[in-house]
């Protein structure tokens, strides 16, 4: 939809340099933008290649302030955040969906559906399942007897819920995702040798403005619950085990693994491919390097402090160790 | 379900120190119980927390056999295995499944069904498959033509089992889990410079007791097959290639990857995020920490001994490479 | 299908030496080969094996070329890859497959669906999908609205592809991978210390002859495209983030993760578990070895070099290094 850009920089905090009666109807980035796109800079030293590109108008940071250009500005102190402002507005719509409830998908009468929600083709609900106002679920989709899904929530295609899940409003949950399944735990009968399961009969807590990537598993509680507060950011495959506690706003990239009854304090950013044992605390606003590992019953702790390695270290010390290892291999033959 | 302590002690394995005719109709963690639940403990320090806890009953080591107190103790020598047995006995029934055949399943007329198998909505089962008495079939889930299910397994929703796959009795696989699809294995053509597929047809064998995780991919034997034998635990996301032999009570944590041809003996416990090369054998009883990997074709032995890092060493070597790193990392400016 | 050597020989492009008129019906290892089976053997010192199996034809590499015996041999330079080609014509058809559009299928009246197209029971095509001809779509698969995919690809059970997918022909996808998925990006408001979404908005483009394997995700691009070029071939639960590129003929082992912005150039290899910072570069024909990372910006050079470790480093720095710290660890008390 075609937006003013004077609206659109009062949407995104932003300052408006240029003519704002003029329209955009498009977002894109620096290189593929045509003259119907907002586009943005963050990098002072990309400015003049914004400028000369052929977007219709360029979100750019402070230091574009006082540039002489016939191109429209719109200037924030947070130019990506501005951005994404800006996008929210103009793309207001998030695909097509499936109105309504199809006619494919089973949903048994104990089922409470609020307002505008939308159950696509084969999705199947468990019986009084409740589904908040504007919620949309995905074709094939599977939701266990009794959770509760909040409002304007996506739970996309093929995605499971097992029974024990709650989740709050605006929680999205990309395709393939797995919430709620049993956790690892099991103890040895010394006779047999086998393992027999421990009881994984806990609830999975999503808060608000929850998102969840694709193919992720988050198991329940064994006993009582894991909890995953509001604002928590998951990528694709990642694991969360029983009983684990990740607090708001905490940040999760792709394909790492936090182990049971660990706990992630609230504003931590944790990279991609991290190991985190069971019983480990991982303190607030820590930042835990991509490939990085805690041990067990470890705890990590400093706001804003990196730590990188196996088992996790501060990143300088971490480096330190990476130049005397290198060193001493150049002399070995 | 209510049942009495006395029940209770005798289907846990336990002493029972109290009154047997008192009963309880749940389980629950030492902090959440109430004095309807029976608990556990296994430390002895945890002990007096236990006591004064509101559990109607509690599971307890040895350690408890002399405790002077009011409450109904269940002294056991494996207070964790008593747990899980009473939970077994407590909480008789798991979910509410779909009672007989879903009238949106496909289930061709070649399918052999046993007695109370159910198959939820919009399962696909395949020409020819067998499905034993008491299997559960989830929402979803996707079963290959000619597959042999056991009896007493649950499949649950949006898992995919591939022809070619055979698996015994009590397997249960959790949502999302993929059994039996094609290995990795490639020749490059020296010519066009492309990878042709080199044929994967083998089987996918599964013993009795098998568990397998959310999301886990277990890939079929290229000519022969992949064999994961009785009582092996798979946790979430993990992947085991072609030509796989895993044996007997093997338990192996989420993440964890085992490539093409590799052995693991009975017994061994591996850890999660696991990385195992190609054509290895991890032998009987070894222990592999959390991250650690074993290059290809490399042999790992030891029952009871732990390896730990990248390529796997045995702990002390380890921690004591570690503890020098970290020396001279100290005196590095 | 039964098929004579001598036809298979020519497939195959081999020599050869024996009763061309003999007829074989499947492919085997060398130790499960019957007389009605061809098998190969790429390894000399397996050759006696091969000659004493109960193969009724061996494909061998040109050390056999002169070899005495009455067993029919087809020699090949290339024995895997004969071995290969000969599979492909003995086992011509792959799976049972559904045959044409399943009554169950979703499939509006806007979707293009090529000759010879099979579309799976319970499968969820979304308006306007543009399908070619002999494409297979399994069961529970989701296809998203618009997304375009090539002649005779594979897509198995219970695979997700949201809109904004491309792909050409001869695609294979295993069940339950998911492609175009939102890319994991965000910025944080400082104010709230909430992260917001980046728009992820953009394609994802898969050329010819790619195969994906079981589980894994592809993100789409945020603004512009994620590229994933002819030839690829990516294993299973591998995470491949937004607006990455992937050349020609590269090989991706099981549970890699590729960040966003990298690029992995034609004919690199990388191993298993291998971390990819985001914006960095592999360069043409490298070998990441299983385990490897790469930092965020780095560039890693040189076709055919080898490298290993996080951070990666070439194989040989790599082996030396251990070798030092093991030493100095034996020092150690």
């Amino acid at each position: 939809m075609k937006h003013r850009l004077a609206e659109i920089a009062k949407v995104a905090g932003a300052r408006l340099v240029g003519d704002g009666t003029r329209e955009v109807g498009g977002i894109a980035s620096l290189e593929s933008a045509t003259a119907d796109d907002v586009t943005f800079v963050e990098d002072e030293r990309r400015l003049e290649q914004a400028l000369q590109s052929a977007a219709g108008a360029i979100i750019a940071g402070e230091f574009a302030a006082h540039t002489k250009t016939a191109k429209p500005l719109l200037v924030a102190k947070q130019p990506r955040l501005a951005f994404i402002r800006a996008a929210r507005l103009i793309r207001a719509v998030r695909g097509q969906g499936y109105p309504g409830v199809h006619s494919t998908a089973v949903v048994p009468s104990s089922v409470k559906l609020g307002k505008r929600v939308s159950i696509g083709p084969h999705a199947v609900v468990g019986d009084g399942v409740q589904v908040g106002a504007g919620t949309r679920i995905g074709p094939g989709a599977s939701i266990g007897a009794g959770v509760k899904i909040g409002a304007d929530c996506y739970l996309d295609a093929n995605v499971t819920v097992y029974a024990g899940t709650e989740m709050g409003d605006r929680v999205t949950v990309l395709a393939g995702a797995v919430l709620g399944s049993d956790g690892f735990g099991y103890a040895r009968d010394p006779e047999s040798g086998r393992y027999e399961k421990f009881p994984q009969v806990g609830k999975l807590l999503i808060g608000d403005d929850v998102e969840i990537g694709a193919n992720s598993t988050l198991d329940r509680g064994a006993l009582d619950s894991t909890v995953i507060e509001r604002g928590v950011k998951i990528d694709n495959l990642v694991h969360v085990g029983h009983n684990v506690r990740i607090g708001e706003n905490v940040v999760i990239a792709a394909q790492t693994g936090i182990s049971g009854s660990s706990v992630i304090e609230k504003d931590a950013v944790v990279g991609g491919q991290v190991g985190i044992g069971d019983h480990a605390r991982v303190e607030e606003g820590v930042i835990l390097g991509s490939g990085s590992g805690v041990l067990s019953k470890k705890i990590v702790r400093g706001k804003g402090v990196v730590f990188w390695g196996r088992p996790a270290r501060p990143l300088q010390e971490y480096l330190k160790q990476l130049a005397v290892l290198a060193r001493l291999g150049k002399k070995e033959k």
